[in-house]
């Protein structure tokens, strides 16, 4: 049988790195040679994950480790645009996912497997009861911390309480405090120190599609708004370069306070009006705080791509 | 709570109408205000099974049962030609399906749950076991006559080992012997009696959308394929006039056979020459024999797609 890839989103962050860790072992388990790849480093975040639980990173997927595969199994996304790069070379046989499903299409019937709740590692842990395959100590951490991270330590919109109920199962099998690590943990990602804003835009990006505009949506989370923000026109500058290097209408950077539980964004492009209209606020010098809100995936994307949008969909 | 409607796919067949009403019934069950819906005539072959289980149809989905009704769940399709009217009026929560995806898209988070096997039925079986709900002996004789009816009992490349265990325990539950029941309910689907060329190219006719080309896939089961075609005539003349009215590169009309397991194929349009090279076949008088083909979904669309495509899709 031929190798399976398992790769999570560009860009990407604890739930794509740990979950397609996590998946490729539970395939291994049911006897398919699964091999966890990562489309992107590994964010400070993430690191500290892995470090605690003694866990290897997944290879980058690069020529070499996609030659001669066929397969390939999508954990946490499934837009083409957050995607493997030239994804029509390969069979996607199965998705695990929790995000809205768009820019997807197959040939052939699949596995595809999505539930509305924050983390895919919530719906991993049904997976590992329903097939009867115990979780190791260290994916059990991982698992947990993927959700600690999905959810802002339970605090996100997009937190369900099966999510809850999910971590504190796998924070006991892991034998860990969830508070307190999860704590740590964030603050680990949320220190933004020595980034450049390339660095701010790049790491924890995502495009949108809605008709034919183009939208990215950066995201950092931190514990001082105004530490990140410090060289802002340097940042705004690297906006409009991607602006005019992607074709975007609008780019969004979003700082998220992790201790307050507000955003900070920053909007440019020629349609960043539309930001103003979507979430009711001004913009002040490009910039805008949005109380309350925290999740990119219910709070900020589906509002500002139905602003976008000329019709109502599904 | 606003109720929610629970559909299977235009032209409906045995298991887009079972799984419509076993789905509500199972949603009901946990709670939801959910009903059953169809989106088009019940067949003679569904037609048998409720009448022997004593299930009355699904309403039609008529403007009357839409009204003030927001969200919806599919079963057995998610492609939006083959879908309800203007979903884009509806918030699609749920997809329960078998089917490739393609032209299917949210804005939100959802539960979707695809396998790669022969039924959506047998997807239904594993979700009444994850929430511990008992199946009705009637709705579990409907279930499995969804499954024989997608399998053709069993003898269908789509049906897996997944399917005919499902079969058998709803079999059992229902008390019914699976392989005499079966025969005696393929036959009465196969009954072609008294159809017109327009029933038979209407009856269960898909359309399939590949980049610019729009396919469209009829098929009817039988035991006299010469007895279908009697007035083959007829047939092309009315299905020259589909393609002009739905402007078509393709119409295919598949006969199958269901004692041999063989399909007669049919094919007008301008771009049926492709028929011929996707399935290494002469046209004779636009007609040709498909061995050991009974599948439009496995054996047909997909290697017609791909003639049509220009590209390798996922």
């Amino acid at each position: 049988m031929s190798k399976v890839l398992v790769t999570g989103h560009k860009n990407p962050d604890t739930d794509s790195i740990s979950s397609a860790i996590v998946y490729a072992y539970l395939k291994n388990q049911l006897g398919v040679d699964a091999q966890p790849v990562r489309l992107g480093e590994v964010n400070k975040e993430t690191a500290y994950a892995l470090d605690y639980f003694q866990v290897e990173s997944p290879v980058f997927a690069d020529e070499n480790v996609q030659q001669s595969v066929e397969e390939i199994i999508l954990v946490d996304h499934n837009e083409e645009q957050q995607s493997i790069d030239d994804r029509e070379n390969f069979k996607v046989i199965e998705v695990i996912d929790h995000h809205r499903i768009a820019n997807f299409e197959t040939m052939d019937p699949l596995y595809y497997r999505a539930e509305p709740v924050g983390c895919t590692a919530t719906i991993l842990l049904k997976l590992f009861k329903e097939k009867n395959v115990d979780i190791p100590k260290d994916l059990a951490g991982l698992m947990m911390s993927a959700i600690i991270s999905d959810s802002l330590l339970f605090k996100s919109p997009t937190c369900t309480d099966e999510d809850i109920q999910a971590a504190r199962e796998l924070a006991s099998i892991a034998d860990v405090d969830v508070e307190s690590y999860g704590l740590e943990m964030l603050k680990a990602g949320a220190d933004m120190s020595g980034k450049t804003p390339d660095d701010l835009l790049t790491m924890d990006a995502k495009l949108f599609e809605v008709e034919n505009y183009q939208l990215e949506i950066a995201q950092v989370n931190t514990v001082d708004v105004a530490d990140v923000l410090e060289n802002k026109d340097d940042i705004t500058k690297k906006m409009d370069e991607i602006i005019q290097e992607k074709q975007l209408s609008v780019s969004l950077f979003v700082i998220t306070d992790i201790l307050n539980n507000d955003s900070t964004v920053v909007a440019r492009g020629e349609d960043s009006g539309k930001v103003e209209c979507a979430f009711d606020v001004d913009l002040d010098d490009d910039t805008a705080v949005l109380k309350g809100v925290v999740s990119r995936k219910k709070q900020i994307a589906p509002v500002l791509m139905k602003e976008f949008s000329t019709k109502t969909k599904v």
